[in-house]
């Protein structure tokens, strides 16, 4: 399976400055081209979202992919298809809304874009989903260290032996994301991200990475190692990359996403997100 | 508006000693035609589900509505076209294992059957969406009464005057059910009703009716009205019959659900609908 390239989870320093700015205004930015950098660090306590975009005749089954795989695709807003306005940001477009798109035939990247009104037309249908940003936040808030955020390094991802429940054109397995705590954080970050079920909810595992088909914690599939410090264990979340592998296979004719990192800034509140 | 039928929710006494029944010998009672009452109090513990199919090409518009309204609306489980095995019921057949049917043409209801397999094609997409017996359940474990079922009645429920988020052709007001509590019953079941997310979840109103358009709680627009003792306040939990409303418009040429009562008991456990 080809690797998506390396979604950048952390990206402090390039946004300095820019954690006030409101998900509108940082829209505009993003339109008018003054602002093509990753968006992570941006607006923060904010959601932000993956985007997948997908001819109409695929979007029942990718609709029903998410629905059956409600942890690694969690749902924010989906459009009718031809619409461009999410109903989670006021007056965005979500044509020129994103700093980057990728455009994808038959799971091949043919191009990398900031604007795609030239491909979007009247049978588009547009998903975004939730990412795990937004429990990141509330588990440094609440004094849960995080070592990607921690050591500047993009999350580390592995591709599970765990298959997603397919539907129609769409099957992959499950792609975490890990970060090692001690038991106690990994308790306590358990109950925070059980709150955050439109951002990928509890964790999946912990422990043994090889009951998940992980051989090896010091080489992810994608992003970076990160530091295991003793006493510490791995725990898995299940990651939004999962939905782009589905949706960027060979069976697909078409699908345009965002690029990695480069993610919608929705009006939605991190708190908006949690059940409880 | 035309209302539909009465669902039963408490059929205590016609299924009494059925509590035990597994569902697949229940199903199978159903297909051999030795069963054509409610489900209700049958299989206790076991969930039961509302039953909508639609063609094909509703199918995008219905799920997304349902996704859009997840409170009234939670999905179970949804089949792809033309399949007839839910994933929630071991060698369950869904055009025969229901006690009875209706089917609607253009919001108009052509006929009550106790079979579908002659309407049913390859175009044919049915969704299983959650109902309001398993947190029902769980309230009377947790030592909370219950109103309709103490006095063994059909719960009450109200047309509110809050719009569904609309998908395509699928638009409805919110239907509620009503159950009058002590205050600390009503803290205790938004706890226990929380849990179960996937049966509509926590209350979405308490307190004064007309907050939420009902006028006047001794007239339901469906079910039964049930005594409210002083110092109750009314507890309002979005209602299942909110999509039967939906999928049964003027709009759309065929829809078929289950006979009020008349739901699909599946394998899945109450238990194993809660997020926490």
């Amino acid at each position: 399976m080809e690797k998506p390239p390396l979604p950048r989870t952390w990206m402090g320093p390039i946004v300095m400055g820019m954690e006030n700015l409101s998900p509108r205004d940082l829209r505009d930015l993003i339109r008018s081209g003054k602002w093509r950098k990753p968006t992570s660090g941006a607006c923060t306590g904010y959601v932000q979202a993956n985007l997948v975009m997908l001819p109409q005749e695929y979007a029942f089954h990718f609709l029903l992919f998410c629905v059956r795989n409600p942890k690694p695709c969690p749902i924010l807003d989906v459009l009718e298809p031809g619409h461009v306005s999410p109903r989670i940001a006021t007056g965005a477009d979500i044509r020129t809304d994103l700093p980057k798109y990728r455009v994808y035939e038959y799971g091949k990247m043919k191009a990398e874009v900031d604007d795609v009104s030239d491909l979007f037309h009247e049978g588009m249908v547009s998903f975004l989903l939730g990412c795990s940003f937004s429990f990141e936040n509330a588990l440094m808030r609440a004094g849960v260290p995080v070592r990607n955020v921690e050591e500047g390094k993009n999350v580390s991802m592995y591709i599970t032996n765990r298959n997603c429940t397919p539907s129609g054109p769409f099957s992959c397995p499950l792609v975490v994301t890990m970060r090692p705590m001690s038991p106690a954080h990994a308790i306590r970050a358990t109950q925070i991200t059980t709150r955050f079920h439109l951002t990928h909810g509890a964790p999946i595992h912990m422990g043994d990475p090889t009951e998940i088909g992980i051989a090896d914690l010091d080489h992810p599939d994608f992003g970076d190692p990160v530091t295991i410090k003793e006493q510490e264990i791995p725990v898995f979340w299940a990651c939004g990359v999962t939905a782009i592998l589905a949706a960027t296979s060979e069976k697909i004719p078409l699908a345009i996403t965002h690029s990695p990192g480069h993610m919608f800034v929705s009006d939605l509140k991190d708190e908006d997100l949690t059940l409880l």
